[in-house]
């Protein structure tokens, strides 16, 4: 499927704006300043193939390089601030309008990711942030105030743009003949097998959003399911559909954080909570998990993961996932090294989360105007650049999506290997 | 497969004769004293399921266990020793007859390993010893050693036990009804699709063993292949098999180190060599594998591990494996996590190691008469043991089996998903 990433929400022909804002005299010492400043700005981000545009029409393109898409900045305020913090006002420029970008926004991201040198050769700052960032908490009080900041800003908008069921992770597209509310079914049906549900088994599921995996489980495989939330909006809707499809007996929402969760159960699942937990709470998660699985218990962990360790983009930490941390695998095993759990099947959906994202963005650029009508423009822009930068971030490699199946370390109820996924007589009639 | 595993090397009924060596005249306070140390030692066991009988006939059994075998100790020194440090002494009063076994090994090993607890729990004695085995190196000259010790002990002697193409590795069993042969060749079948391998790419191989996976790639797959190993025992066997079988021109049997591994290669491939490496070199490794493959390479690393980190066995580490030390799945991405290798797929096949030991085992013990009169019978008895306990360690779940694939971060031409491994139209006729 091929998607059309020009920008829908240009504010205006930007160059010839921002020249006509900024009648700044040409001179001549002043220009060479700029032009240091920026040459080293690129030089620092790897000399992308792209050009820069500054608010008097100057433009510059790194040597040798075929520029895919140029960056305007409206004015010598935003190239000030863009040179003092880029990594986090890139998205605030973007945000606001002072910064432009003309072309495809998804290629333009993608060319500078693919320059930008690996987080662990940027240097000392970025290891002392790193640092710094691991020292944070996320306290069940703080974890309830990030999941309000994204998850609560009205089921309204995500209904623009996800699927039917609402399921906001990772889709699953074993063909690619696929459409996305096809894609997040298989996704549905592929977490049941990992898991290998028998009728009437409990399962407890951490983080469960819309309702749509639990609601899932419970119609196709018969087991009993509580799930826990902290997003009150996800929660009303998901309870909702529940009474309507009539498995309220079956599935129990909660409001609760994953530390609340109480009683044992066969199955542990969590998808796409773990990016909110924050490494330093990785030993409670373990605990929990321990706590409540049973003996022949097993679980899987679905979660946006990393091939090293690195710090969250600041200006995704500050406007759209604050206290969020995609782990490495290595990370990750804090999680079930210390009880002894025993990991079976590890495996990276990378490229269908970039197809996923795709898919979300078209549509969430044929809605922009119903988005701009509930918020503004600077909002609409923000989730804009936020699904755009994560095409690119998980087409480039820069992010993975680990999907994590595990069990009690003495269990030997385990299958002989992964073919019984892959089985064409599935309860679900798309796999 | 049902085997029997009643000791075929029992020297004597040796209950009686430790009676008639150790004519100790019944001292009821000494006797009080080896029960209070005997029954402490069986409780820092966990209090296993199985009874001791001392050298003159007093029997203990731990309250409310119904023992599936009997440990005959034959003299009050053997008992000291085990006193001394259990986890070495096991294994060397075993092989010289002065500890012996009554019922089956494996049961009786079984029972041992339950009952343990985990080795966080048992106290700082071991972590402390974990820590100092961290400090060891196994350098150039002292992996060499180490292999030596091991592989080169002589072909005729794996011949007497492995399968036809003596591989010593974990075999597959797609279906329970595969024979050792079958299942080493689909283990073979496994790893090359695994690395999606395409006719005239280049393959290293790190440690190579007598050379079945790389003759098996150039002659299934129409790969070119580097193989490295340091045991000359096994690549004198390996070159010839590769002549007479006309191979020669597509794969060179190289005696090497990992370390010196020199070329570019679109893939790597280690079956069975990390639990050589040691910790402490995973940089070096890591560095290697990073230097060595192509931009679009990619690698699979097979390897027994564990589910958390662990000291190896004080007896296995001195008699079988020296330097060896199986990794948790944290600790191994030590190799990848610096160079941002991308982990596409980790599948744990812990169980099948433990059938693949269970059919070594059966052959071993058909074979024992010719082992004793190639060495002696410490050495058949020493061998026996460690076979037993790995087919314990499996099926309890203290050793694993990982095989994890990766390739380079920005590669995106990976499969969607693991069902082609298990297409039935394949190049084995196994599989």
């Amino acid at each position: 499927m091929k998607h059309n990433h020009t920008n829908p929400l240009n504010l205006s022909q930007a160059r010839e704006a921002a020249q006509a804002d900024n009648p700044v005299p040409a001179d001549s010492k002043f220009s060479a300043v700029k032009q240091w400043l920026l040459r080293r700005l690129l030089r620092t981000a790897g000399n992308p193939a792209i050009s820069v545009v500054l608010w008097d029409g100057q433009e510059i393109t790194p040597a040798g390089v075929a520029p895919v898409g140029r960056i305007v900045l409206r004015s010598r305020g935003a190239f000030l601030k863009l040179l003092s913090h880029p990594d986090l006002q890139f998205g605030e420029l973007y945000s606001s309008g002072q910064l432009e970008v003309e072309g495809d926004l998804v290629a333009l991201l993608e060319a500078i990711g693919r320059s930008l040198p690996p987080i662990t050769e940027r240097g000392r700052l970025i290891n002392a942030l790193n640092r710094l960032y691991l020292l944070k908490r996320n306290t069940m009080a703080k974890a309830r105030d990030n999941i309000y900041h994204h998850y609560d800003i009205g089921n309204a908008f995500y209904q623009l743009w996800l699927d039917q069921q609402m399921v906001y992770t990772c889709a699953y597209f074993p063909s690619p003949a696929l459409d996305l509310e096809q894609a997040q079914i298989a996704k549905l049906e592929l977490v049941c097998r990992k898991l290998m549900l028998k009728p009437d088994e409990t399962v407890v599921e951490a983080g469960c959003g819309w309702g749509a995996l639990a609601l899932y489980m419970a119609r196709h495989y018969g087991v009993m399911v509580r799930a826990y939330n902290l997003s009150r909006e996800q929660l009303a809707y998901a309870r909702e559909r529940a009474r309507r499809e009539g498995l309220a007996e079956r599935v129990e929402f909660i409001e609760g954080d994953y530390r609340q969760i109480s009683g044992t159960y066969d199955v542990f699942v969590s998808v796409g909570m773990l990016e909110h937990v924050g490494l330093k709470h990785y030993g409670e998660l373990g605990a929990v998990i321990d706590r409540c699985l049973k003996s022949s218990g097993r679980g899987l962990i679905h979660t946006i993961g990393r091939n090293q360790p690195a710090p969250l983009s600041a200006w995704i930490e500050k406007r759209i996932f604050p206290g969020a941390y995609p782990p490495s695998l290595g990370e990750m095993m804090q999680l079930f090294e210390p009880w002894r759990c025993s990991i079976l099947d590890v495996e990276n959906l990378r490229l269908h989360y970039a197809e996923t994202l795709r898919h979300w963005l078209s549509r969430y650029d044929a809605a922009i105007d119903q988005v701009q009508a509930m918020f503004d423009t600077p909002f609409a822009r923000a989730w804009r650049l936020y699904l755009a930068g994560s095409i690119a971030a998980f087409t480039m490699g820069d992010l993975q999506l680990f999907q994590v199946v595990f069990t009690r370390h003495h269990n030997n109820a385990v299958p002989r290997n992964r073919e019984f996924l892959y089985r064409e007589a599935g309860k679900a009639d798309i796999f």
